[in-house]
């Protein structure tokens, strides 16, 4: 039994075969230190660092590639540009959907540094209202941190109308794309973003171990990790030149070089009609769903703008049983649980039992869609008799 | 021409093959996300990630594979023992031939929060006395941070001594292995290693983008990065249990999938054979070196143990120049500069103009070491007339 892979929004599979061969081709042909050699290999993995930078550059409006820092993950990302940036006393607004990545590390600062921290809430579909932000600002708030999209409802905040009102308050706003990344256009400048996380293994279909930050040329963060950078190697502190200042220590030149045909591909593709094709995916999913007695989908309505998931709850079942029957008897991979969000599950009002998340990609299919449609009506018959 | 790659202390290459099949099986058959489903790719992620903490478990004979967490590179596992560890007004002991990964780490929490830090001396060689530590500590010292390998002079500091000496005040010790991992025996217990920092990409033949930290039992760090552990979703706080509390967000895989090939592979060679064979290919290199006029050999003397690097200078000249020309003229590949390491520089007199660093991998022949000393030669001769 093949797979039906409907766990996007945790990980992106399969990759482009474009992606693979690069990786290949570095481990194969040039696996050198980036940055730490002027001998040829040396200078094709920096060239591969450099590239990746341009690309995720042009995807997102980028002036200056250099800006970018990478890091292993999203939650890295969050951390450098959280810890980097608040200070003790700072005042922080986050939204109630957001991951643990962005929740923990404000509660540790809130318990640590007697960080304030305040939670703008979403009506129950995940919609944000921006005025419920203005609301909150004090004089001592430093920073917005909103996720893109909810990972738990699909919902996309208004990231322009938010950034909006942060640039009156003069607080700086901090996206977590880690559900937009490569399936929702970005564009930093004309959204008013100062900076942006984004996973490398997800929408930008590279391989895991990548991601990274953009940061505004205008905000300087404390760097999360001090070590080498091959560059300045006598002085004690860290360099401010960018983007060594925040990347210590040997990159992961090999999953870079993943990232960048995977994202070569998204421009080819163009992330307007991946973002379309996403839509009509969970919208067949969400009417076929509808029809089914017992089942009840979380986030927006249909025919209401939203990333590629799709969550729902059956009957009074717990998640975790959904998804172990539907990945054991029909080969269909889904995601249940709480998926680190809890506030969200709060305000959807699925605290107790978790959720089923299906999460479509790029190369699903609308059979595929179909198939998860029939085993979840045949599970919802068999859960009522 | 192919090049003689002889920069194997900043990145080995090339790997066994089985390391790059591995990842990309990895890649093409179950590239989901490690921990975060149930599902049958997800579980497959899992398990790599786990058999990866067995593989080196076993390696470094570190009792439970939780202990170990994974991290981007050993900076990461670096700056996670030493910032996880040390409080404000402690005092930290390291050696003066330390990596900046090491060096700026501390020097950040002596200017951030008054952690004190003193300096061992070694010799002009990079041999360490373990009772010139003694004397440097005092009813403050928390933490000893010790290089088992000088990354410029490839001296090897001895460990087992000063873990008594640590032992005996109550002081902890973190071993940064950069320059050992998968080149010299490394026995946890046996050495009496609080906290052991290790690369994937270098002597364990994995790929970049991999590393980690061996954390005893009886230490508990705050988490370097807070966020989404896949595991306890539902609680504010960073999760206690272990690896989870050390390893927040979506882990390298990939990178691992590899890695855990990379340690069979050494296993199965053994790690006293690699070190032989590389102590072999050092000998005949410096005993070839010491012929040629002007040259200038750094670190421990012939016949002494050392591990697989050789740093050198040729008369006045600056060691980017001598790198440049064996890359460009000899397709040989070797690394110029500082090496992260400026103190290393200081004792061995060569801070104005850096040092050439060959070093050599399991894969090096003594073939290639004989057209670096021949390249070497004639350079020598050139600079001389």
């Amino acid at each position: 039994m093949s797979t039906i892979y409907l766990d996007h929004a945790a990980s992106s599979w399969p990759k482009p075969p474009e992606v693979v061969r690069a990786m290949v081709e570095c481990m194969e042909e040039y696996g050198a230190n980036p940055g730490r050699g002027s001998h040829e290999k040396a200078v094709k993995a920096s060239r591969t660092l450099f590239e990746g930078r341009k690309q995720l550059a042009r995807l997102f409006h980028i002036k200056n590639p250099n800006d970018i820092a990478y890091a292993l993950n999203t939650t890295m990302a969050l951390n450098l540009a959280i810890k980097g940036f608040v200070r003790e006393g700072d005042h922080v607004i986050c939204t109630a959907v957001e991951h643990n990545s962005v929740r923990r590390p404000l509660e540790y600062l809130k318990a640590a540094k007697g960080v304030q921290v305040s939670y703008v809430k979403t009506d129950a579909q995940g919609n944000l209202n921006p005025d419920d932000l203005v609301s909150l600002i004090t004089s001592r708030t430093k920073l917005v941190v909103c996720s893109h999209s909810s990972n738990l409802l699909g919902s996309i905040l208004p990231i322009a109308d938010m950034a909006e009102i942060c640039r009156k308050h003069q607080v700086k706003l901090l996206v977590d794309a880690a559900q937009t990344a490569g399936t929702i256009d970005i564009d930093v400048n004309r959204m008013g973003i100062d900076m942006l996380a984004f996973p490398g293994h997800k929408g930008l279909l590279g391989p895991q171990g990548t991601g990274g930050l953009y940061i505004h040329p205008d905000i300087n963060l404390d760097p999360l990790l001090h070590g080498g950078t091959g560059s300045q190697s006598e002085a004690i502190e860290q360099p401010t030149v960018r983007p060594d200042r925040y990347e210590a220590g040997t990159q992961n030149t090999v999953g870079i070089a993943g990232l960048v045909e995977g994202i070569k591909w998204i421009q080819k593709e163009t992330v307007e009609k991946i973002h379309q094709h996403e839509w009509q995916l969970t919208q067949r999913l969400m009417s076929g769903l509808m029809g089914i007695d017992g089942v009840q989908i979380l986030g927006p309505e249909l025919g209401q703008n939203k990333t590629g998931i799709v969550s729902f709850t059956v009957a009074q079942s717990d998640s975790s049983e959904i998804a172990f029957i539907l990945d054991q008897s029909f080969g269909i991979a889904v995601r249940s649980g709480y998926h680190c969000t809890p506030l969200a599950h709060q305000i959807a009002g699925t605290l107790e039992r978790g959720a089923v998340r299906a999460s479509v990609g790029c190369f699903t299919t609308e059979g595929e869609i179909d198939q998860l449609i029939d085993a979840v009506k045949e599970i919802a018959a068999h859960m009522q008799s």
